[in-house]
């Protein structure tokens, strides 16, 4: 009948043309595999091939098509370690054999996740680029905490930067912040603690509040305070290596005057 | 039989126990209604009061159970303006009244949502607060329209600020931020683009980029490119009086040079 032909003439023609390539860029959010977008899921089942970072929730890589190849690309703990070189070059290649490559990254794309180097090895390739953005880490993490970036009268604005380099120097950037009054938050910033703290005093009053969340939007979510003048409980709580987000700002205070803030795991 | 009466022993006990309040504060995410996270769309789902402001889609109404009332608090065009203490009021009363009430923001709630002030009115009532962030307009409009934030090499942070302050005057944190070297992204500014610009001026290279995105994440997204020094295609843009994203920094170029980026329109 028509369907039986019609199928086989699809198979053939799958077999003949070879696949058109397109790569998503596509957002994980923060952890929580619920803060995907629907978008994100969408996108998630009409892949043909994933690429996934450490800091991606297993989870969502069973929201794809079952049997779908995947590869882990991650930068963090494990023998194999991929340059940024090689995550572009796996990624065109796998894009021009399987089609639909979903670029899975924590967070946002576009938040020190790289993705414009990404979207530029694709285009030399000749490759469509798609994003699709990701509830920040920054932004989610500390509101999620109880710590909203913005709050009339106490912050009228935030600056996200990162605590580490290539070099792992601390940043220009984060004295640059320092100097201004909006929330500072920084990503990657865990083990310069004392360092951002001493670049923070010089600027800021002395018990300017600073948080560190770690597992931000898990059920394990910790979050601790202390003082650019006295970070101790932030040193202490960071010795377990996790990794974690700094707040700096007043408006750090706010978490204890939401009494009735739950997080969704207490949500049930 | 016993579904009869288990049913029947539900109905009386709604009727005679009041409805547990709760308030969720849900991020409806740039405009696009599929960058809602599949957390917000469970949320909108189980929702039995609807409170949404202007910059949310209204086809993310249409996602909770029908028949479930909602009611318009948006502060934009319309005879009937609220008062955010009206709004707050109004929050409280209709979590007791019907149980859970879904504050649906546009954005994230706490990047100038306002999110911070309604979760205090709400503790404040002895009422749980619930918050499920959104896709801030913010980080997702510009990297929608090929412009990261962040890119290695070019910029490594960036602020958030807003362009209008409660007395109509430029904030200071505007000019705080024209001194740092990370992108600059301001919210509501488009009625002082001279200004800004003018503050640029002082603390960056003349040929600074400077975009305004208008519409972001919707069909009629529209970009528009200048420097800091010639501002007028943004001026003659921003006549149209809709709200716009303005993006000051060298990362503004980047969108030049991704020549197969492509938009959730054009993936059709």
């Amino acid at each position: 009948n028509t369907y039986f032909y019609k199928q086989i003439r699809k198979d053939i023609m799958g077999l003949l043309l070879p696949p058109t390539p397109l790569i998503t860029l596509l957002g994980a959010g923060p952890g929580d595999p619920e803060l995907l977008t629907i978008k994100g899921l969408k996108a998630l089942q009409s892949a043909n091939f994933i690429l996934y970072d450490a800091l991606v929730n297993p989870a969502l890589l069973d929201l794809a098509a079952p049997g779908i190849p995947r590869k882990y690309v991650g930068k963090r703990c494990g023998a194999h370690s991929y340059t940024q070189e090689a995550i572009n070059k796996i990624l065109v290649d796998s894009a021009k054999e399987y089609g639909h490559v979903v670029r899975l990254k924590g967070g946002d794309p576009f938040v020190f996740g790289r993705g414009g180097e990404e979207a530029l090895a694709a285009g030399a390739a000749g490759i469509r680029v798609n994003v699709i953005p990701g509830i920040s880490s920054a932004l989610a993490v500390p509101a999620l905490m109880g710590i909203p970036l913005t709050h009339r009268g106490v912050s009228r604005g935030f600056t996200v930067v990162t605590g580490t380099t290539k070099h792992q120097l601390l940043p220009k950037e984060i004295s640059d912040a320092a100097r201004t009054t909006t929330t500072c938050v920084i990503l990657m910033g865990t083990r310069h603690i004392e360092a951002i703290c001493e670049l923070f005093r010089e600027h800021r009053a002395a018990d300017t509040p600073i948080a560190l969340v770690q597992s931000g939007s898990l059920p394990e979510a910790k979050v601790t305070v202390g003082t650019i003048t006295k970070p101790t409980p932030l040193l202490a709580a960071a010795e377990n290596k996790v990794p974690g987000i700094l707040v700096i700002g007043e408006v750090v205070r706010l978490r204890e005057v939401f009494p009735h803030w739950i997080t969704q795991m207490q949500l049930g």
